[in-house]
């Protein structure tokens, strides 16, 4: 026994955050080698993505996979983007150093996050073959462009390099290259494709980066090109202080014992969100200190007390201190006409419904879920709906089962919604995809491959809210569908059997076939709505009609209104009827009286659309009596969308710090002169799927 | 543009590895409150079952739970074990810094891997009490315990320690503790009972620690109490080098240019495991490399091609090199029949199976799975089975959706065996549990909190294949319990009904009743066994009684076989018929001649056990007329399970490294002399269960 504890002790030793990271690459996703090509990939997006949202430039990424050695599956990878490049001295830092990056310590929403991702790929492509990564970095103040060869020192986690130089970056059509950053790098993985794969996840990429051109150049030389579908680059996200809810005691101790201000009043209102010089004043009131402290003395039972004044555990004349809520300026999220317009493009189908939450904080962290779900035909009806997880606007590939997001799509039970679900718990199964983002300051993965969200009981309600929303609307547009496929029903019988038997009855009794449409009037006694929406070949424009049908014994005056996809580009032809745009995406007609029997068809096209990209159209309409076919306008919800884009038109010239407080917006922004007794959304939506079904 | 990418790279710079996972804390298990305190006891409990192990000192662990403001969620937890403790000077680096440890570079099976965990549980402490973490440490060669109470600087990954002092610790006997190791500390956190709980985590950690005492005192004052089953420590474990299989190029390029050997061939030999000197000069002939060529001066053409050589790309006479597989004594599994006796513990039932798959190499890594299956009454039938999931005898008691050895249950089709299972994938529903073990020198987890396994394609097969095995035993068990049931209800039948009629007809003719024993051994035309097992409330002992009725028309001769928990510390009593010992837990009876229409009937009751621990007895024939309600004794299984015994005699006095060939012990071990038309078993097994059904 004498002696075991040294002769163990003298065994230990400290590890290398790369020795760890070398040893541990699976936790990087460099787990198996299909997916240590898509975490290679996904690495050098992202950084490429970040880089030219925080230059402000429209990212054009070209991503080329080369077969090297197939049999033992050797792969060259090449990335290049145009953004603002590296500049020399920080290339080894940044790609042969671990924990190195500009992320970490901002509180704001970003891809990268810790500064491992490149570096990751780096060692693992050192690790695998031996190689080091080729770097070429163009920056807009130099005239040539920087490179070297990067490898990595894991027993100290130091970049080692060789080969510097200069050179003159050319692109193909011999003009030169004013910025931007390219990667080369071999390594042992193995391409495939499928659900899991490089392309996929490009593509998945594209369709939350609207404003991202990318070209991927497959082993076989084949080329796929996702062209961008907007040039509004993603709102510019501004980092923010902390804000009190979400600070650790231990975080508050080393802030008081770094701070060089002199006084605590001061070091609050400096350095936390949300607190306003009087709140500083009132936080040290409640928790006992005086304003002039200096925070490098504070005591520790000090620190203490002003967390529970911040926690709103120390009062203050019998009331917790009122903290605003931290600025949500710091997230960019998809936002819901795109989502929309990349779920339909993904897949062709029939019913597709979007729900942004508004931005809400879990532990001083923002954050905010935004949520999609397409149904209907195309898709595999007895399987698991396909499941489309983002994260500060990254695709997840892995972990599904693991991951908060699919726990929280678990939790609902979508039986209630019209979908098919044993026991009312797991993934629904049917014709459906369901789509997920969350953005925050502070995504909180259960690795460093940042595939999986971690538990978090807040962000798991927010999604369920979201889920539960979207479910709801879900359930009413297959209760519509079922209507209209019955008041159709009928209205073919009434249509074919009564003029029928009619005739049948004119001819045995040699009397004339009598007029039928008051007859059939009586019989259907509704008002019927029927839109068709269809590809146009030759014109290369989709063509929409939309008929009302008066099948009752008064005279109806209607407004119709639809939903089409203007944001996305589209354009509107040949409208005969005229009307007019009510909000973005929203046409409005005023349709003239229309008599008992009578019909009215509204048509037009819509231009600048691809096949697949628009396959149905939202009906609306404003009158008193129900058509079915057609949803009523939710007046209040337009009011809001209208004040939205009045908000978002105002927030592209203001770019200033801006602490919203979430309750104004939330309880506020209704107009008040429209009764309404429909439950009050908890967030911000669009039109499509939620008219208020009476 | 200009100067966009030089202020962007000002804001990079270093980040810590203390502050990395301060941050992402979550990855090290600390994401939710109750999940925290489970955290922490786990990563002080596996540092000491990893010490006393090492140390081979039979564990003696005490967990303490004190709430200390309820409201707040402000818990104290302290553990203490009677390990060899740490000497006072590598307290505050084993403590109080990230990544140091002893096990990082040492191959074989540990719970510990990182150096991480402890320190963890010292930084959230800190992080959200601003406490530090009392450390009580004493060594043999010491008189006093040194104390110290200790933080982290998580800017600079260093520890941080005040009130450093030595005293005597005193036992609550007042005896002085030889050695051993007392951790306290405050931490935010929330206790609970329930399926993940540490109520939950220590008891499966007493299962598959069956050496280790545990004591745990709730936040209610209640001690629960897992006193040792054996006293038996786990098989030493030693430490291997790596195997050439499981190099990658980077590795073997540093390896190489650390090297201080002046030859290749003793580098080779030395440094790696399954290299004899021969297969040395053959790697270095195939490689093209001179067998005097000094590592250090090794060009990256010749390493590659050495790596070739390992991989056998590179052939020596059109051949592989053939390398011998690593030694698996770096394995330690924890053996079936203390599987088996952990899971009848667990759980109350009726059938309990096991299956140890033989060791196997990875990537260069020896692993070894071992599964266990129970199923049977007191379980909730129409719920998905229980998993309990192991890895180096740690109990993983989070993301059971994420990890591999979940997926690799649920790959298997388990209606084929007998289960209710939607679509044949997924978990099975039913009356059952499923544990599964990996032992392994490279755990790969998903992450640091080591809770989930992650994607390994060739651990996949091998768990597959022991469940595949071990469902194949599940049905024969339902099998042959459907034969029985029908069997004794034709029995039944005939017992009650015939000799009713007889009576009846007897009555009605006025005949006397006939002997109808053999009418009803010619309809019955079987052997038939019935075994019961019993709890004796009174004597506090297993009462078993083994009936054998001679059905046939023939006079038969059988042994009869017994299971019984030798291993578990039983002891036979009150047995009647005598019989021997067959092996370790198997005891035999050689019957009498029964005539036909004769029973026979063993009783015998078992001492030692507590109720619930043996609830069914498996009985085994040697006989040439098949025995309805027993097994044939697989002899050669039985063969196998004595040599498995003779060689764990031989390997407690032996301990050198010993180079074990896996197929050798595969394909040689099986006794020639015994013909046996049944399918070789792949792995270890015990007899429970495996009786080879005719």
């Amino acid at each position: 026994m004498a002696g075991t504890a040294e002769r163990m002790a003298k065994n230990q030793k400290q590890v290398a955050i790369s020795e760890f990271f070398e040893k541990n690459k699976h936790f990087l996703g460099f787990d198996s080698l299909t997916r240590s090509l898509i975490t290679a990939v996904k690495e050098a997006v992202d950084n490429s993505l970040d880089a030219c949202e925080e230059a402000r430039i429209l990212p054009e990424i070209r991503v080329q996979i080369n077969k090297i050695d197939d049999k033992k599956n050797i792969i060259e990878l090449k990335t290049e983007d145009n953004g603002p490049g590296i500049p020399k001295r920080s290339i080894e830092k940044v790609f042969g150093q671990l924990l190195f990056g500009s992320r970490f310590h901002a509180i704001r929403q970003s891809r990268g996050q810790q500064g491992i991702g490149i570096t990751g790929v780096v060692m693992y492509s050192q690790l695998t073959t031996g190689r080091k990564t080729h770097v070429r970095s163009k920056i807009a103040t130099e005239t040539s462009a920087a490179t070297v060869d990067i490898g990595l020192d894991t027993r100290k986690n130091k970049a080692t390099k060789t080969n510097e130089g200069r050179e003159l970056w050319e692109r193909p059509d011999g003009t030169l290259k004013e910025h931007g950053l390219e990667i080369t790098c071999r390594m042992k993985a193995k391409y495939q494709r499928g659900r899991q794969s490089v392309y996929q996840y490009l593509r998945m990429t594209s369709i939350v980066n609207p404003h991202a051109d990318i070209t991927f150049v497959d082993p076989d030389g084949e080329v796929h090109h996702w062209p961008r579908v907007t040039e509004r680059l993603p709102r510019k996200v501004e980092s923010i202080k902390p804000h009190p809810h979400g600070i650790h005691l231990g975080t508050l101790q080393r802030m008081c014992t770094e701070s060089t201000d002199s006084r605590m009043t001061s070091f609050l209102y400096k350095n936390f969100s949300g607190v306003s010089s009087r709140a500083a004043k009132q936080l040290l009131e409640a928790a006992g200190v005086l304003e002039k402290a200096k925070p490098k003395s504070m005591k520790p039972d000090q620190i203490r007390a002003l967390l529970e004044a911040f926690q709103g555990e120390r009062l203050l004349n019998d009331k917790a201190v009122k903290l605003l809520n931290p600025p949500t300026n710091c997230l960019s999220p998809i936002e819901e006409l795109l989502i929309k317009k990349g779920l339909s493009k993904t897949i062709d189908s029939r019913f597709v419904t979007t729900m942004t939450r508004s931005p809400t904080v879990s532990q001083g962290n923002p954050y905010q879920v935004e949520v999609g779900l397409i149904f209907g035909d195309g898709m595999a009806a007895d399987k698991p709906v396909e499941v489309l997880r983002f994260a500060n606007r990254v695709p997840l590939m892995y972990q599904q089962g693991g991951c908060l997001l699919t726990k929280a799509i678990e939790s609902v039970d979508w039986r209630q919604y019209g979908m098919d679900q044993a026991g009312g718990r797991g993934v629904p199964k049917g014709p459906a995809a369901i789509l997920v983002h969350l953005a925050s300051t502070n995504v909180q993965f259960t690795s460093e491959a940042k595939e999986a969200l971690a538990e978090n009981g807040e962000v798991m309600d927010e999604v369920r809210k979201a889920m539960l929303e979207m479910g709801r609307g879900l359930r009413k547009h297959l209760e519509k569908k079922k209507k209209m496929v019955k008041v159709q029903e009928k209205f073919e019988l009434v249509n074919d059997i009564i003029p029928a038997i009619a005739e049948k009855s004119a001819a045995i009794l040699q009397r004339p076939v009598p007029d039928l449409a008051g007859s059939i009037t009586r019989i259907m006694g509704a008002v019927i709505a029927e839109s068709t929406t269809t590809w146009n070949k030759e014109t290369k424009m989709v063509d929409i009609a939309i008929k009302l049908f008066n099948y009752t014994s008064r005279a109806r005056a209607y407004t119709l209104l639809a939903s089409w996809p203007e944001s996305a580009g589209a354009s509107m032809e040949n409208n005969t009827t005229g009307g007019r745009k009510e909000a973005t995406g929203v046409w409005a007609w005023k349709l003239e009286t229309l008599d008992p029997g009578e019909t009215y068809t509204i048509t037009y096209a819509l231009n600048g659309l691809e096949k697949g990209d628009w396959t149905e159209t939202d009906v609306f309409y404003r009158g008193s009596q129900e058509v079915i076919g057609a949803s009523k306008m939710d007046e209040k919800l337009l009011e809001e969308i209208r004040r939205q884009e009045a908000r978002e038109q105002g927030e592209e010239e203001e770019s200033g710090e801006e602490e919203v407080s979430l309750e104004d917006t939330e309880e506020n922004d209704a107009p008040p002169e429209i009764a309404d007794d429909q439950p009050k959304p908890s967030g911000q939506q669009t039109l499509m799927g939620f008219g208020s079904d009476a």
